[in-house]
């Protein structure tokens, strides 16, 4: 019996049957699972795109065969996956055959029907120095199987491909420190070097964020998950870590000229990493400074509202015009602030905590109120 | 010990405190509630107000102070409300002093202070005929005190109120039917009489949908709640039964003119019910129609996109295109949809089935998808 | 990379590491994933079992490696399960090699270290009649490859298996019936036929209800899952379908030989199928009810706690003593009864509405209620 | 119209209707509130009982009637209250009349139908020293209006009350400390101080720990609520603070004596702190050490089973026979402990990282290994 196919299709439709006999009743209604859409600011000549670009099935290392992959990134509310199994390493070998491209073929078809860009690409695992890295965007995962490691990464660029430095302050890898060696210098002074994972799975490496910062390499947030995402992420708290991509359209070749310009933010338990403009832009577009509702003398009562799934965290440890020091205007939700202003106008200042524009800055903004 | 007034406040300005000693530590973070934001669609010309303008406090026979009925709407993300205590029926008077002005009064301050649009009113509680009236925007409810229930509408007119024939099919007074009666016929003939209350508490009466829709009377949906609102209202499930109201600005005034003009939907429990116009309105603003994402020599893939907090049920017994029977655009998500086309195009009629027009009808829509 | 083991281990050790740097940050705490017991009664004599034996994994037409098999029954409280992959049916054999046991032997590792009894299966998988059948507790699945369906019956029998008729009212075997033809007559009187799955995936067979009554079947309940688990049931509001066994103990013979001796009941969505005595026995342990906390004159309130998972819906439609029509005692909840009393005593006669003992019949309890 | 009765009557019933109709469409199943029944240990020879001793109403400085403190207790598992409006403080005192005694009049009704223990209560309510305490089980509270506060307490002491002393670190009145001072000591020492509030609201007071153990008082946990409880505490992580008593019987005598005996352990926010043979025997009726299930040469597996909810946090940082460090047992979970065997046997030493029985020391347990 394989019912794979036809119930994901009764999900997509709908449906709901109700006939009642006593050879078979349908509990069917109990059951439906709906993709659920990730709420992020809509920002002017973008189509912001939520992907996740590290992750493994069964022809690597991982538990599941490639089309979960794809439903798992449909449910949740992704644009767009690379499924990144590991070259050199493939436990599963004695039951598992096919090659680095098998992966990719067999969940086409299925991101293709659910509208998931699915990335044709691989992970070159090495021991550290140079680390992990993920190709994406490859024409042939195959050709990566290089004994040398800068062999593998010349080739994944001869390819086009783009290439990430994941987990790079991995224990396992760099357990005492998260250093920039001479590899990695020599990597990206050939220009084969285009990303940092700064976010994966349940980790962050705040001094990426300068490299990323200071060498323009785009800021990158992947889950790298082997098991079901569902046994990894507790989505009633958050969803996996993820890149954001200010894309000009929802293509591959969108996504592939987005990602190579830098245009990219990782996001993961209400942090996010990024260049100080595309924090800027989300922040400007994800938080409502509404029209002061209340005017009595000199003081002025307003709204912020976030419509996003972004969470906002101001501070400022000496506000401005008597506005609050600490101010967290969560998901979906708008907090009331009071502040004093002077000749009908406040600009208060403030940083945004959980916005890291590098290793030990954030986003400083204004905030205008206006009557 | 009062802590009533700084803790809200906390609540607002979001803080979170640290201080760990072994004097006191406080526990902040775990307990903070913040406004949850209804999604509504965005109506070019509209402020969407949601209101609930049937409710009791301690000054009838309700159970709360009437500042909680401010913080409830407050948490909820309602816009406006009117404290309806019954006229006639106050079994606290034993304890409670105040007159009908009082309820109004208390909670006036922390309506401003939280923006919440606060409408004087108050139920005419009698017998049926007429059975339970609210009259809103009055200036003085004391005045309402009528020994005849013509001259307390006659008075809520005179005060330039607005008035709601309350729950017209509840068992208590209307036990086996639900009925228009000479009495309001002769109400509405005097013009006082300005909408129905469609939905209340748990239940509705599909009868007065088409009394509204024939006498262009408003659709007002309300909870006439009298207990703590999360006793009554299972807000994983289901907001409470309210009033959505298109004004043209976010203001009493705004509101009042927008209600006596009927521009009003009422809404609970995944139903809708309102003019088509309106209807039309919110369903067109709801619902996303994508581009297709996938054409497949006759066949054309898409996605129906929700971004609202209003379900939408789709239903074509006989679907034009190959088309599905059955959708149900839930909340925040989408699905996908696939049909044949004609020249590159189709159009697939709907009927919204939980969008009410009448006491038998739903909104009819047509579904174009163009390349 | 190759987390999948240590990050379970830390799941069930439930450490949390507090290290910050710059170098990495953890946020182990946000995700920590952990067993969720499964409230059952308690009774004398029995170890109350959890098990579901209709799986599927990469090795037939499922989703996943098997050890997400151990892992899901893990987190979800399950005691036993069978990985079932169809012996005739493997789709995804250009890339999975194996034979018919290699998932148990992949999964026995997990099983053991996780505490999951891990029972060898497989399923026979053909036209109906006789549809699809479960053998358990098999030495060597291989040897039920055969061409003759009721050769590989018996050769289950004589591994000394256990034989379940699957899902017997699956549309796409029996679409507008539900049919207990000549050939199940055959192999019920060679003794080869144990167990009907009244149960399966989101549907069930009432009429088969009365096939285990009559004919002394095992009444069971089982998943048929292909896809993830948490891509089929929402646990927020169901479990899996499954199936409890009264065993003497928790291991393999004591599951084999309660199965052997029907010792089981079939429970999904609220929904219970099974023996009279059993059910019987669920419902004594399940419900507690307490002695009266009042008595006015002739009328006593008590209450009716339920410690367990189990929900339990009284009803009687002309009930004793004034006691309600319908009572819902929802898991881990108590609901307040009252009756009248006489001579200091009532006896409530119900149908436990959700307790089937046979395709239109239910469970009859009586509810004593002493001072 | 007034509701209230019959719609609380209906939850209880637990009843559910189904009339459907043009007149009136009843949405009752969707609307269901139960009683959620706290899973505490069950201990030989104690009834268990949840109480919260510490709630305002509408007659002093709350906001809600009488009532609604039993209903919310009712659906929170409690089993007693004290309403404990303030003495010298009534706000509200321009619209609401009465006296001292009239919220314990208005609630009883309600309560005597809830099997709610209601204890007639008040709070003296003074500047630091002595600042605020509660008086539970009075006769008649108005005699406890005295302009002396020895007076009050005295009179509180003859009526047979139970005195607590409340939130002693409360920073309104102690803000940079939290000191026993000599008022203390000579209420203490006349023998009218009974128990301190070491939880209180969202804080508490460590340094109190040590005074309860030093002077055999009562370790008392309890709301302080003035808002609607729902308002204040998000039930999805944590209940209220609470007293757990162990009383001989449920009744409100069974209360008193054992309160006075300070059997009494307080519980918020999984942390309880209380005398150390009553944690002790929380703690081995919450969690059961299964027999190991894998014995591996010197090795064995077993389970920790928490079928409670409270929350058990074991450490050790040096642990015997190679156990893990730290474990949390979360409500309703269990976890796979692993340990070296000598002798077939092991005894692993554990501090219970939230159980508390004085200032800086917590619960210490061994947990046996045996075969």
């Amino acid at each position: 019996m394989n019912r794979i196919i036809s119930s994901v299709l009764f999900c997509l439709a709908g449906a709901s049957l109700a006939a009642q006999s006593l050879n078979v009743v349908k509990t069917d209604n109990l059951t439906q699972l709906n993709r659920k859409e990730i709420k992020l600011p809509e920002i002017e000549g973008y189509e912001l795109l939520k992907g996740d670009f590290h992750i493994h099935t069964i022809f690597s290392d991982g538990d599941v065969w490639p089309t979960v992959r794809v439903h798992e990134a449909y449910y949740e509310g992704l644009d767009a996956i690379a499924i990144t199994d590991h070259i050199e390493r493939q436990p599963s070998k004695q039951f598992v055959g096919g090659d680095q491209n098998s992966a990719y073929k067999i969940a086409l078809p299925e991101a293709e029907r659910l509208n998931i860009l699915l990335v044709k690409a691989g992970e070159i695992t090495r021991e550290m120095p140079p680390g992990h890295l993920n190709a994406l965007f490859l024409d042939d995962v195959t050709k990566l199987e290089q004994k040398s490691y800068m062999k593998a990464i010349e080739e994944a660029n001869k390819q086009g491909g783009f290439v990430i430095w994941n987990h790079p302050g991995w224990r396992a890898q760099q357990p005492d420190t998260c250093k920039w060696m001479d590899v990695h210098e020599e990597i990206y002074n050939n220009g084969w070097l285009h990303a940092i994972e700064v976010f994966n799975w349940d980790e962050y490496y705040p001094v990426a964020f300068d490299w990323c910062k200071e060498r323009q390499l785009a800021f990158v947030g992947n889950s790298d998950i082997h098991m079901v995402a569902s046994h990894r992420f507790d989505y009633n708290k958050y969803h996996r870590p993820m890149t954001l991509i200010f894309a000009k359209e929802c293509s591959l070749s969108g996504l592939k000229e987005a990602m190579f310009d830098k245009q990219t933010v990782a996001w993961f338990a209400n942090r996010l990493a990024g260049p100080e403009d595309l924090l800027r832009k989300l922040f400007e577009a994800a938080l409502e400074v509404k029209k002061p509702f209340r005017i009595t003398e000199e003081i002025a009562a307003f709204e912020l509202v976030n419509h996003t799934d972004l969470m906002i965290h101001l501070k400022n440890t000496k506000p401005a015009a008597g506005a609050p020091k600490e101010v967290k205007v969560m998901p979906g939700s708008s907090v009331i602030m009071k502040c004093e202003l002077l000749n009908g106008k406040a600009v208060l200042p403030y940083e945004v905590a959980n916005f890291y524009t590098g290793t030990q800055s954030v986003l400083k903004v204004e905030i205008n109120v206006i009557q």
